[in-house]
């Protein structure tokens, strides 16, 4: 048999190897690493390489476009050697950033040519008052707003009792030279936060808060800049009085628990406000601003309103659109007169975060027939255009979330938010943030799990388990089967990391709803998937997610991989902007005016679709043409 | 000597008397009653009687006009028969109407059309909401504001969070039938008061309330009819930690003395709010608005504002025109999310008080050049007419409130109101309000004192006490010499009530204060006494004045009687006029705005003039003709 020479770049010597022989078995004679996370399947496209030179022949190029074969790279676990050849073994993260399906959330960005004198309805200006005499026996307040009138047109001023009891003695104080901060409410007219000694001006800063079911997440921001400056997220501390709105709902109509809830939430809030503040590096006293989003049910249990008509038919909210509010009847950590701005909800089930969200996917500039989906605890979806927009609401459930899950958590340091499963030997190669030891699972390492199991057959169609697999991974755990992901030796805290079958029915559900919801709603406004030119995919998934495993289980359609875009968490992107740019809250207020809710409740080809969707892909794989190619 | 016939038309038989007779002696011989109260010094006019026919000689007729003597008016304590007369004696009330210098104040009349929905700035309206469904998922704030633009035109509507918390439990119970309450607060823009249910609505009362420096009233409005219910007066609790102003402001600064006022004046009004309420008869809860008008340092005091710049030169307040405030961050006693409008005031010395008096008074309307004077423990005077005003304010201290005085009492039941002296006898004899035994002296029975004690000698020019004269009601008291206007036999507690030394100083200050402001100010703006066509009298003095013994002390200017109008309690009747009618509060705000304010402190000619009218009635008495032919 003829010897053929193989080098890699990465070795000074060529290896002598049969025709015939698999790259991957040629890199390991001569000790050159090449990830095969799938193990040799094909699947994952990790073991990419490109042939430099020389004759190959591809068996299987499933992870390539045409511009990668075009550029010599073939998969070295399926791809033989049939002349002599010399091989670019790529470094990890090349491969990585070039093959994975991964796409990275947007970080926020400020506007261009941002002034906040000109986009935030919260100003801060500097007035030099003329001193009192005989002659000019104007009263303190008419002398404040005399000077502000004058320098920025605002010609009536709002003002609480408690603050014109601190005036006199302040404008004393600061011998009548000052930095007033005002929000504006409406033409020429204002609402006074603060007044302050000139030679000490109060901070401008600002909060963009997005209250989800399961995760909050607080953004701190420079008004002077409009930068983002600091970002925290936490799971909700109502999480222990119930997993989704209904049953918070429902906790909250016994005895004391509206208010209970509403101090939950406001503990978490504050706590993550004392974080992005650097606990105290920014004061709390200098944020003036906070604006924020969530469903309806998390804004009224925030504001202390009832929700329980929420949760009864016909699901009416108490107020959609919440009016301006000062920061200490809110209860919020920041100056006790700042400006609360609850952004507007459109129905029971589609609330701030989605009017938010539509707005920060940029919907109301597009042309193009999107689909937006924000997959938090629920699942809201948007279908329409900068010229109609229809919406409707499924119940998903925190998994997504890393909540409700064994071993489920945060897309945080220590998360597995990406795994493969070798198709032998059922053995899991595993991505975790941050490099570290895992500590659990999060959304994104949930729905590429229940992939790689589905693909390896360690759960078939129906979700079930495959007890006859040779491996120990699968076992009998406390609540019936579990596959073991990692090995308590290898973990953080000592101990395996599972995911056990209520994990997989929860999944399961989560996934069939969402996509239910996606069925229902194309059908009812009559426009076909393939009408739908972009998916646009905001929610808590954590910032990287893989379309392909998405699609794999059924969460997502079976589109071309490039109609997709992950936009992270679109709620809090859509407070930030509302914070930082009045026009852009002027918007979400139209938004949430405009967009036609579907209540599928009322429907009855909900309940069909979910059914349809309770397996893995779908019951008619003719919807997932990619998974059915896949599976063969 | 020639026998003459006088016949009395109260008895059957007529009297036969000597020519020269007076006709009080005739009387006296048929046992006809005919009041002398001035002791027969042809003072008072209490004797007044018709001659029907027959000659008569008068020799003094000082209290007649020209249209008195023509119809045949003859004083009969100086009138002596010259032929067979017949005499008509009026009933005791009837002289005292047409002979009294006393006017009544006006009571506060409704206007003419009134129209709640009209002039009120509180209105109420029942609204039927269409029933939620699944059709119509419109949240609930939605649906009442909808329904209420829909009936009202109110285009925006404020509320606060705990009505949103409360709404949609409300709206349930009422099973979408209520009777909203809410304050107009500008064009199509309204402020929620209330919600409750149709079945259930909420009443629709008002409050006027003056705060004085000594005096709180508070008028009780029902806001349908426009009618005044209840009125109630009572003093000032701060009274008992200073007098004026200026000791209250001082206490202000000291420890917890500005909460301690703000306390104090609110548990004032409260209790009045409680009895004009009928202890429970109207509920506080049914009070929906409250109009505030007061002194620019109660105003500030109720406020919990600090007023200490007020009394520092240059004579600063904190604030002249109050926001709109809620009743629960006032601490005023009525529904908690009441309106509650505290009145524009000019300065610190010229607070809502006049404002509010001058709308009363009709300023707005009038072409005459009219004097307006306040008289409570400040006096403020206003010159003008509808085109111009100035304005400027005095101390006058509490005397004329009958407070800091001995025996001084609020015009209530037992008050001596009216006091005559006989000038051989020195013993006095009083009027009492309700006609009770007397328990003290209010504001106008003190200057009819210190007039009666001046015209018979009790007290000299300047005030004090005459030692010598014939009389044991002229002693030496626990402080200095004093007058006994009633022995503790013939009075409610049982001791003496009597007028000292140190009183006579006091209402000598008050009224030397008032006089010179008036002279100041005239002098100011060039506008000679004589063209002075009416002065306009308003403050704390109690129902009735008499304007000669006013003159007679010097508090008022010499002038024909017919130029002074009584006013009472201007302050709480622009507060009234206020609630009742929204053009009268915004001309109370165009007038506060339009004032002219002239500082006296500023002015040197204050003092001497001050200085001249320490005396009774002044010093240069060619200024008061009447009352040095009164003396002669």
């Amino acid at each position: 048999m003829t010897e053929l020479s193989v080098r890699f770049d990465s070795t000074t010597e060529p290896v002598a190897v049969p025709a015939g022989t698999l790259l991957v078995d040629a890199a390991r004679l001569v000790g050159v690493d090449i990830q095969q996370p799938c193990g040799g399947q094909g699947r994952c496209g990790r073991c990419a390489v490109r042939v430099a030179s020389g004759n190959v022949r591809r068996r299987s190029s499933l992870r390539l476009s045409q511009e990668d074969l075009a550029a010599g790279y073939a998969l070295a676990c399926q791809t033989v050697v049939e002349g002599d050849v010399s091989i670019e073994v790529p470094p990890p993260e090349q491969i990585e950033r070039r093959l994975t399906t991964v796409h990275a959330a947007p970080e926020a960005v400020v506007p261009a040519g941002y002034d906040p004198a000109m986009v935030q309805t919260v100003r801060q200006v500097v007035l030099e008052l003329p001193h009192p005499s005989m002659d000019d026996q104007t009263d303190d307040w008419g002398r404040l707003t005399t000077a502000l009138r004058v320098a920025t047109g605002i010609d009536r001023l709002d003002c609480s009792l408690e603050q014109i009891q601190t005036l006199g003695p302040l404008l004393r104080r600061s011998h009548w030279d000052v930095a007033v901060t005002f929000e504006e409410v409406g033409p020429e007219h204002g609402r006074l936060i603060a007044v302050a000694p000139a030679s000490e001006p109060l901070g401008s800063w600002g909060l963009a808060i997005d209250v989800g079911t399961t995760t909050v997440t607080v953004w701190l921001v420079d008004l002077q800049t409009g930068r983002v400056v600091r970002q925290a997220s936490e799971y909700n501390r109502q999480v222990m009085k119930g997993e989704d709105v209904i049953s918070r709902i429902i906790y909250s109509t016994r005895g004391e628990g509206r208010q209970e809830l509403r101090s939950l939430v406001l503990e978490t809030i504050n706590q993550l406000v004392d974080r992005v503040c650097g606990r105290g590096d920014v004061k709390p006293e200098v944020v003036v601003k906070a604006v924020v989003s969530g469903n309806s049910t998390m804004m009224h249990l925030l504001l202390g309103i009832p929700a329980e008509s929420i949760r009864l038919q016909p699901f009416i909210t108490a107020i959609n659109h919440p009016p301006a509010l000062r920061a200490a009847e809110v209860g919020l950590l920041m100056h006790p007169d700042g400006a609360v701005d609850v952004l507007p909800g459109v129905a029971g089930y589609v609330g701030a975060d989605i009017s938010a969200g539509v707005l920060a996917a940029g919907f109301h500039e597009s042309d193009e027939t999107t689909l937006f989906i924000d997959v938090g605890t629920n699942g809201e979806m948007v279908l329409g255009s900068s010229d109609w927009l229809v919406t409707c609401a499924c119940s998903a459930g925190p998994a997504f979330e890393g909540a409700g899950v064994e071993h489920g958590m945060r897309a945080d340091t220590g998360a597995i938010e990406e795994v493969w499963i070798d198709a032998g030997t059922y053995e899991p190669s595993c991505r975790v943030i941050g490099g570290t030891a895992p500590r659990g699972i999060c959304g994104s390492g949930l729905i590429a799990l229940i992939a790689e199991m589905f693909l390896t057959g360690v759960l078939d169609k129906g979700g079930h388990f495959n007890r006859d697999l040779e491996t120990n991974r699968i076992r009998q755990g406390e609540h019936g089967l579990e596959y073991v992901v990692v090995w308590g030796g290898e973990t953080e805290a000592g101990h395996d990391i599972v995911v056990t079958t209520v994990d997989v029915d929860n999944l399961l559900r989560a996934k069939a709803a969402i996509f239910a919801g996606f069925i229902v709603l194309a059908d009812r406004v009559g426009v076909p998937l393939e009408a739908v030119q972009r998916v646009l995919i905001g929610g808590s998934f954590g910032k990287y997610i893989n379309v392909e495993k998405a699609i794999d289980i059924g969460l997502l359609p079976d589109m071309p991989w490039d109609h997709f875009d992950f936009l992270g968490n679109t709620s809090v992107m859509g407070a930030y902007l509302a914070l930082i740019d009045r026009s852009a809250r002027d918007r979400i207020a139209e938004i949430a005016s405009h967009m036609t809710y579907i209540e599928l409740s009322a429907d009855n080809s909900f309940y069909d679709a979910f059914t349809s969707a309770l397996f893995l892909p779908h019951t008619d794989l003719t919807r997932f043409p990619s998974v059915a190619a896949a599976l063969t």
